[in-house]
């Protein structure tokens, strides 16, 4: 690898745990693939207790990473959900402990499109097998299985990561005691397919991208990437939110200039989002996860009837959405209470009322922040799990 | 100007009718350019009457053209509105004298971008001046002027056309007898403006874009139009409508194939609609069209109180929204409404109930031309325009 190259991939300096495993077995992949060996990288933060029954598995979303409450080891921004994650918080690190991993097909230290193909020596890009989310969930319960974890306390996420908990969920259900989907749904709509495929667009179309083959041309395609990003920044947010925050207000500028440049905050702050993106994120890492996210449909996995996901589950759920997000609406997770009480699982559902739209899981709500609370009380009083302070 | 340059112009061969305006005036511009000489290219159907008081204009939308109800002189698709355009329907051609421009900085006719600038002989590409939906519909009163046509009967449109057809109403209420905004707004969103600048930085990162010079260059900016055009193109429809035509069905494939063509229909057609377009759409002009839509806020050109806008006016009007539309929400709608409320102005309202979304206005929606033709019935009747069968 020349020193170019390794100057772009940045999973290789990641701060945190990094663990090999495979190839005996390998890891078969949805699409017939058998991957081995396959690196996870992840962080934890707190302790396992000695009965190895207070782990929490914290599934990221998209463009997410492990870095739940560490600073990211390349913007130095806080972690993306330190709002909940901490001594005495919502996750209480001085109760539980917390496991992220970085998605298989990612680009922070777990075997993705950036890695090297052991077989040619240059890195994968599309050569890369095509990852579903169930190939991510399997990987994290090799994870598991290597930590010595048999039953998770709690599996949770929002987004795409809550694509994982309802996954983990059917998959695995002897292995989770309680699941907390939140802003989530049991399949990829056709607008939700739609939006990633303009962004997988925007980065196919730019030059840079080279067929995939961008790291070895000391290339990135910045330009198709930001703009996905940019695209798909506009459904994290409801069009009260997008109000509120920037209106029609102009740019460090009292009139209109009549120009092509960022006249209003708006676009200034998605060029923004677009050209940080790109000093974090790696492009194909971004098309395998959308299209990892696009296969899924947990009906279709289960002959058509979502029900079927969770016949007899003994997993508790709490099935978490927001009243403004238009990307995973409220009635998607009706859907998955809809299947859930039809196989009469333990489930409660809450609608929380906010204006952010569907970045509401990542931001401070308190409604939503309570609702997740109380529920994960209960749950650890259900699992015997000492109360808060007695541990 | 070379061949290849004649051959990319697609304005230069257009059918129907073009006319030069100015120089004598010049169209003073909002940004403060003169502009002139300037064409317009524009269609008319059916015949102006001896009292000259049964023309309705067409305002045309972000992508529109003149050809209302004629065959598209690139596509060979049939007219835009052809639904509702000619004898015997909502807008008949043997009672109303039709008439459709080609919007200022549009490229299908009218003086736009694509055109050469007379002081460097060289096409005008971005130092084309900046232009407003208020200057669009200047040229249109100028083009009146030019037809000998003192008042319109009706003026109407969908989406950017209703920005138009409330600019006239403010701008020259005794030139309107009534108005008809249909799907839009009086001013554009945060999220509106968002979604088009996401397909100005699709076309401004494709280096064949060439700074805005790719006639001179032989080159066209293809992949950033056609992403741009799909990123709009989600939002003209509806979630139920995608999941209706779409749901998560596969291209031409029994399964998952694991890859990244177009493995689901909705991709598919997205993919179809950019690669469609761009033979038909100039890029630049894309870029000032969706900028003039951004400027457009008719409240703040009138002191920050939109009712001012229509304080007193003559103009009867008929507000129509679409239930689905969350590009144009009804909620836009309602704001005009109100704003004509307040001065006590003439309006009528309906919000059409249809899963078709913003492009309701373009599709076979029964209530919504309905309702259209009650309207100008009634207004036809006040204008004393000859009952239907009897002119």
């Amino acid at each position: 690898m020349n020193e170019s190259l390794r100057a772009h991939r940045p999973a290789a300096s990641m701060p945190g745990h990094v663990v090999e495993l495979g190839p005996e077995p390998p890891l078969r992949l949805d699409c017939g693939v058998d991957l081995g060996p396959f690196r996870i990288a992840y962080q934890t933060y707190g302790r396992l207790n000695d009965e190895r029954s207070n782990a929490i598995l914290v599934c990221h979303a998209l463009t997410g990473d492990q870095y739940v409450a560490d600073p990211h080891p390349v913007t130095g921004k806080p972690g993306w959900w330190s709002e909940i994650v901490g001594p005495g918080r919502v996750l209480d690190t001085e109760r539980y402990f917390l496991i992220c991993a970085n998605v298989l097909g990612g680009c922070m230290g777990s075997t993705g499109p950036v890695d090297i193909d052991p077989a040619t020596g240059r890195p994968w890009g599309l050569s890369f097998p095509v990852i579903t989310i169930g190939d991510m969930v399997r990987a994290q319960a090799r994870l598991l299985d290597h930590l010595g974890i048999e039953q998770l306390f709690c599996v949770l996420g929002g987004s795409m990561g809550g694509f994982q908990v309802l996954e983990w969920a059917a998959s695995y259900p002897e292995r989770v005691f309680s699941a907390v989907p939140i802003a989530a749904a049991a399949r990829h709509s056709a607008q939700n397919i739609a939006f990633n495929e303009v962004g997988r667009q925007a980065i196919l179309n730019d030059p840079d991208w080279c067929g995939g083959q961008y790291w070895a041309e000391g290339k990135k395609p910045h330009r198709g990437l930001a703009v996905a990003r940019m695209a798909a920044h506009i459904t994290y947010l409801s069009e009260a939110a997008l109000h509120r925050k920037f209106g029609r207000n102009l740019q460090d500028r009292p009139t209109f200039t009549y120009g092509f440049d960022a006249e209003f905050q708006v676009e200034s702050y998605l060029r923004h989002q677009g050209s940080t993106f790109v000093d974090r994120f790696d492009a194909n890492s971004y098309l395998y996860i959308t299209r990892a996210m696009d296969y899924f449909d947990l009906a279709t996995a289960h002959g058509g009837v979502l029900a079927n996901a969770f016949k007899g589950t003994p997993v508790r759920f709490c099935v978490i959405s927001f009243s403004s997000d238009w990307l995973f609406p409220t009635q998607e997770s009706r859907a998955i209470v809809h299947a859930l009480n039809a196989v009469a699982a333990n489930v409660s559902f809450v609608e929380v009322v906010s204006d952010k739209g569907h970045d509401a899981f990542l931001l401070d709500e308190p409604e939503f922040h309570a609702t997740l609370n109380g529920f994960l009380e209960g749950a650890a009083e259900h699992r015997g799990l000492p109360r808060r302070g007695e541990q």
